[in-house]
């Protein structure tokens, strides 16, 4: 079984091989580069038809062998560290198509990001922007900038990544946006290009994206962003994906998302606009592979414990988010089991109270929807081996 | 400033050095030795008194800087992965004060407990207990095993670090229990040591373990665990810290602990009493140094964002703890302000609404007992560097 070891340094190779369950190496990330090219496919198409461009944000996975078959659809970047800046332009995303987003961009990483002369920073403050600005001057190099707006946009959904709501550490909030574009607008260090947005992540009801699409339309009047030159909106990403239904439901509404915004946003069409999408073009082509180490009789419950754990998914336990699980190996009847890992944390729980067919030591299970937050939020905790990974 | 980059597989050399912060590579975990080796006189010296045998639990942090102070005072190791036993063997810790537990143990890692010779395998379940006699039989060796049981006993703690309650995945019920002595006893290639027991972790009242106690004499007599020739008594760990007064409570109440199991525990003479600690030892004397990027003005609250983040230190985020900060290099009047990383989480917040003499970009934190959970559970998400560690 062609089982490639992690690493974090190693490029990766991308390997074709059909998956020999009972032989493989686990725990796992396998990827269906088959489903991934659907879904690039598909959102390609959904956003050219609006000339959107949409921009993969590589904090969601950004392992090589994904990202170098994005980079190829003509896709950006969406990078939050100087890293990953790096790291897509090794990848292949054109200078032109990186964006670099973050709360806190220390010097190096802006020094970078102007270096390599990105299509913009998405400042999140004004105090930021100062120091952009600086950095930019001892440069003797104009720094590309779209400000991030904190626009009170309610995503509907789990605290931990909502992002719109007032108050919280991201963006520029509405009271304070007139001053922070003045001060870019008037710099001859920076270049102003345009708006930033992005409400929070897994929204799967399009009411939040139609509201930020109207919200947008007032602020760029109200903000006279055609006088002040913008010619970049940056609506940010959030699509969400079924975690319930990863089989019935592979590919996230593309059609549905981009129209939203294609008929209720009103910005003049020379204004380039631009998503960043990470979750929904590549969460579904990923799974866990696991072997089951034990199943332990419990008095009011039974136990499947699995090689992987939290250290390989850290959601359920940082998010409570529930990935759905089918046994590979086993069409039994089915009985109800927690699914946990081996770590010695209470929060190494995978599911509890679900419906697996009867499950035995040695049964290999599948923890969908793992191509996203998953590989890239790798733990080293207990000092466990990193897991590697299988393509298909 | 001597920093040494982190590196999960090279060694870590100690270094001598008082720390510049000004000069100082941030982020990073700072250990101050003279406070660790304090604790570890205390607390060996607690434990002696009454011949009780403490394990350190490498999970807390492997930094072998620490680990290697800590092996030098006769201590055993607590490991929970094959990785674990083998780190600690490297260190110098004695295999026969070597345990290791963990409810998702692999055939691998059991063969290579088995052939380290460690002091005992802490078993969970009955269905781990057949695994590793089939194992032993296999390599002719008997294998030497405590079990652990769940005692349901309260701990009082975060509901993801309470282990001893009814119905999770650790431990074995107490209806199971003469079940699993039976077939310990029985086998010819299981050599039943003792008991284990865990309650959980970060206890800061007493009350839990002298109920621990108590059960464990009911326990101990019921079982027959004298006919059974048991002669290990492991009562696991979860002995708090102050992490709310870092400074003026820099180390756990080792002589009150131990002091309540002395007083309360009635088991033979020859049984050897162990312990596993981990966070008592270790936490206070780490802190995580890092700079401010940015004070960013809110319309409620103003935002310090740091360079250190999540992945520095996951428990905020985790399990939403709060650890004391302070601003290293400033004096000034004090203000109120939200802490934040720099990580595309709105889970990365180290700390709301607290009171901070008046903080600007370049002033340096400490985040107070990190020595603890921090290191050993960093993330590699964004893309960040791993921190380094400096010893003071």
């Amino acid at each position: 079984m062609p089982y490639i070891p992690s690493s974090i340094t190693q490029p990766k190779t991308p390997l074709q091989a059909m998956p020999d369950y009972s032989q493989m190496q686990t725990p796992c990330y396998l990827y269906d580069l088959a489903l991934l090219r659907e879904t690039l496919d598909i959102a390609s198409r959904s956003a050219r038809q609006y000339n959107y461009q949409i921009h993969y944000a590589l904090k969601a996975n950004n392992n090589p062998a994904l990202t170098t078959l994005i980079s190829s659809y003509g896709m950006g970047a969406d990078c939050v560290s100087g890293n990953e800046v790096a790291e897509a332009l090794r990848i292949g995303f054109p200078a032109k198509e990186v964006v670099f987003a973050g709360v806190g961009k220390s010097d190096s990483e802006i020094q970078l990001a102007l270096k390599e002369d990105i299509l913009c920073i998405n400042c999140e403050s004004l105090e930021e922007l100062i120091v952009t600005e600086e950095i930019a001057r001892n440069m003797q190099k104009a720094a590309p900038v779209a400000i991030r707006i904190n626009p009170g946009v309610e995503a509907k959904t789990h605290k931990y990544i909502t992002t719109g709501l007032d108050e919280n550490k991201f963006g520029v909030h509405l009271s304070q946006i007139q001053e922070v574009l003045d001060f870019a607008s008037q710099s001859p260090w920076l270049k102003l290009m345009g708006l930033h947005f992005h409400i929070g992540s897994q929204i799967t009801s399009m009411e939040p994206f139609e509201k930020l699409a109207h919200r947008v339309n007032e602020l760029w009047t109200t903000l006279e962003m055609d006088k002040r030159g913008g010619i970049l909106l940056n609506l940010g990403g959030g699509l969400g994906v079924n975690y319930q239904d990863p089989t019935g439901d592979p590919i996230a509404p593309f059609d549905e998302y981009f129209g939203v915004f294609a008929k209720n946003l009103k910005v003049p069409s020379h204004v380039k606009v631009r998503f960043e999408l990470g979750r929904s073009l590549v969460a579904q082509c990923g799974k866990i592979i696991t072997r089951v180490l034990y199943t332990k009789k419990g008095i009011n419950r039974d136990f499947v414990i699995t090689d992987a754990g939290m250290t390989e998914l850290m959601r359920p336990a940082l998010y409570q988010s529930k990935h759905h699980i089918t046994n590979l190996t086993s069409e039994l009847p089915e009985q109800i089991y927690d699914v946990v890992g081996p770590i010695c944390e209470s929060s190494d729980v995978f599911a509890k109270d679900i419906s697996l067919p009867s499950t035995s030591r040695g049964h290999i299970l599948a923890i969908h929807t793992c191509g996203a937050y998953s590989e890239s939020m790798m733990l080293h905790y207990n000092m466990r081996d990193k897991a590697g990974f299988v393509l298909v």
